[in-house]
């Protein structure tokens, strides 16, 4: 630790906070976590995140630091011990565009999946189907995408191990299916087999509670649109 | 240099390229340049790149960097001389974190203006113009967002100072406004006087004929759509 203070601005049902809490976590870094409502977004965050007005934000002694990505990057950058990217630039490199197509891909697609039905719903599920042959060929014969140990890539789609039950369930689709991606499913219990991830979850009912009232919303505002 | 052979798949026109030649050059990396056709793409690009098929990639002896942001810490990872982005974790993510926004506001916004017109044309100026009052605020007395020398953040918003003129003109419209931003201006005439950006930059009419090609073909697919 460097003695300064380390506050979180997120919400327990973000799968983009608890990446950084995870990374928090596995260096043993103290910090308090301050759940925000979405719906009433704090005068703190708004002076943190001014530009995009979102969560995660890392306060480092009253430094803002945004965006999941660039905060785990930070965390890498500050606190050098139990690495979290590979120290080789070329696995470094790969690391992050896994990362990145898995943000822009899998996350992304599941949130329109959630949050849509038909045609768009459609499309969600389509994003997240071109990305999972990927992923299933990077983690065949591997414990973590990371190699032994988790990594960066493990902690940006370690929600997928965890949230996608809820999405599909609530959300009524289906993308996941352990006959077709085999080494994706091994990876899922791998990672919740690791205790930094396995004790910091949030309760499925908190997550149940926030994506039913966030679908309804969501669905009866585009819903109000199109019609 | 490590004595690894380096080449550039890429295209004269692409302002996602020229960031990696600026910044090849500024380590001063030798590097053989591959020019690609976009219109039909070369069996070297689709088995480097297969996942995006875009243009640039970096061989680096022999092993595929993709992603021009990646590809930009790829080469401040690889060689240390000269660095690219700020040593201080804070200032690299703040970096990051302005030249991931330029280039979804910026860049994407420039794309879409360019291509379009009417309402679609619209919300690309608006997404330019959404940032650049922040990018105003940010560099407003200093010479280069890297402060005294060009950094990551100028390599990344570099084609600014020198596309848009072609964008605007060719694309029909019009964002930049040098009495409003005039911080944004003064950084344009500085990052044209670099002799690293100054002596490495498509001949405008490369830039006309390809934009103009690109324009009339995107334009006719989408009239065809809508119609």
């Amino acid at each position: 630790m460097d003695g300064k203070d380390v506050k979180l601005l997120g919400n327990k049902t973000s799968q983009y906070v608890w990446r950084i809490v995870w990374a928090l976590k596995l260096k043993g870094i103290e910090f308090e976590f301050i759940e925000e409502d979405l719906f009433n977004k704090s005068p703190l965050l708004l002076e943190m995140n001014p530009v995009h007005k979102l969560i995660p934000v890392l306060i480092h002694g009253g430094k803002p630091i945004c965006e999941s990505l660039i905060i785990l990057e930070y965390i890498d950058d500050t606190w050098k011990h139990n690495p979290i990217l590979p120290k080789d630039p070329l696995q470094r490199a790969y690391a992050r565009f896994w990362a990145k197509l898995a943000d822009e891909k899998l996350l992304e697609g599941s949130g329109i999946a959630f949050f849509n039905r038909g045609k768009e719903q459609a499309r969600g599920v389509e994003m997240m189907a071109e990305v999972l042959p990927l992923l299933e060929r990077e983690i065949a014969k591997k414990k973590f995408f990371g190699g032994e140990t988790i990594g960066y890539v493990d902690i940006v789609i370690g929600w997928f191990s965890y949230w996608l039950q809820y999405s599909q369930e609530f959300g009524d689709f289906k993308v996941m299916d352990s006959a077709k991606y085999p080494s994706i499913a091994s990876w899922m219990n791998n990672i919740l087999e690791v205790s930094v991830i396995k004790e910091n979850l949030p309760p499925p009912d908190v997550i149940l509670k926030a994506s039913q009232k966030f679908r309804t919303m969501v669905l009866a505002m585009t819903s109000s649109k199109t019609l």
